[in-house]
């Protein structure tokens, strides 16, 4: 299945995506938050779609959401792909670096993204996010997969002053709100054939900056899994992203290039479908 | 006012601490979450309870749960005592450093500290919290404390191999389960006289090791509004840590201390009341 969720901003309903087609299930379920993941709702859908219900067709102009609902937190690994640790002049790591993004900070697949005040350093990040299917604490490598719901395209946008130059911690660069677009929606496991081998490109203003495959990853999901699940608990709905290829604003050479208002940012992967997004100023 | 919550871990009630009596609040206030703080549950609470219902009293000895239901977020401050960056050999800070602790590490005031699988670094950090009322994004420092519903005592736990000596960021090692105990209550702003002068300490087997008071912070709550609401919207409901005074196990000299199973960790502030924490394997 291929979940979305449409309608206005913060109002959002659940619904699923046949084909280029969009139906309404909100008469099936709440919505696809901890609760959903957490009592099985998954297969509760799929179950309920297989008798063929009547669903409303949704308009292809309505908004989308967030392919899932806020969750309780977003953990996204930095430096995961050898070529953007090279980009960024960073040691490759022994082990996953893990930070937090400020759950405020997730919206629609094609929201605005909105320049932060006095900011002159935002930065795109193509990933592949996957959403956490159950409760998971000390999990094992071998185990880890069923662990996860499915998988979203995301733009882990980064304000690289914030991040970089203001003392301390990433957190600050990470979480400013319309900064992770999630979707166009979340294709549960079954819809993808190999995730470990997802072509993905991102383009600013049609130029491309980003041309990547997840064949590329240095920790795969199973690892992920296991090794985050050391650290903390992670919930049914919670989402995780795996970190960008190279081709980020930051790693340019001579001179990096960051998103100025007006700029539009589209990017997609295999399997994933694409998502756009263009700049604005805070208002 | 004084805010509990009661009963078993994930099935909370909401309650009142008048003198050193516990009352259910339960028929009043569904939780002391976002749509509480957002939607003026305060004044609606204190309305109520000008009008002398009957209220349930709940026994001394029911479990505690974290003085506010689960935020979207939990943001700590990092050195933010002049004394405890130098005895961690940082140098002290020309703007807040920021972190986040997972959500999932919150837990009851007198719940016990599960020390993580394989862990030998388990720390303590007293510190004066505080809970966000409303909606908040590019605050102005004047008017930052509109912005604050109450105060509550928690011990910032973190294990500090997790935290400096496993790659990148702190998040590894501030977000385990059970790192965030917080309470036992949440004072309303009006309940404290002055915030920027509370006498805080925190023993572990009887022990002093922390000894300060809040007048001793670096950055005081109206600026971290501020602050953090220029980086991210900050959500009713959620909770900003603001750092912790000298004493911590780490900063020892020569050798540092860290918490064994068995052992007992106390703490407390002027009018945030006591907690207490035993130290237990994980099982």
């Amino acid at each position: 299945m291929k979940l979305i969720r449409f309608g206005a901003a913060g109002q959002e309903k659940p619904g699923i995506l046949i084909g280029e087609k969009r139906f309404d299930v909100s008469s099936i379920v709440t919505d696809y938050n901890e609760s959903f993941f957490a009592e099985n709702g998954l297969e509760k859908l799929q179950k309920a779609l297989e008798s063929n219900p009547s669903l409303p067709e949704v308009d292809a102009d309505v908004r989308l959401g967030s392919a899932v609902a806020r969750p309780s937190k977003i953990i996204c690994i930095g430096l995961n792909y050898v070529d953007h640790c090279r980009e960024t002049n960073a040691p490759i790591p022994d082990e996953p670096i893990i930070f937090f993004k400020s759950t405020t900070a997730l919206c629609g697949p094609n929201d605005d993204l909105v320049i932060p005040k006095n900011s002159e350093k935002t930065d795109w990040e193509i990933e592949l996010a996957f959403v956490v299917g159950k409760k998971a604490s000390y999990v094992a490598e071998a185990d880890a997969m069923d662990y996860v719901a499915g998988y979203c395209l995301h733009n882990d946008y980064s304000e690289r002053a914030y991040q970089l130059e203001r003392g301390g911690q990433w957190a600050k660069g990470k979480g400013c709100d319309t900064f992770a677009p999630l979707g166009p929606f979340m294709a549960t496991t079954d819809e993808i054939e190999d995730v470990n081998n997802l072509s993905m490109w991102l383009t600013v203003n049609g130029k491309t900056y980003q041309n990547s495959n997840t064949s590329n990853l240095i920790f795969k999901i199973p690892f992920l899994v296991h090794y985050l699940s050391q650290f903390m608990t992670l919930l049914p709905g919670d989402v995780i992203s795996t970190g960008t290829p190279p081709g980020v604003g930051l790693g340019i050479k001579p001179n990096p290039v960051y998103i100025k208002v007006g700029d539009v940012v589209e990017l997609g992967m295999e399997g994933l479908g694409s998502s756009k997004q263009v700049a604005v100023a805070y208002k």
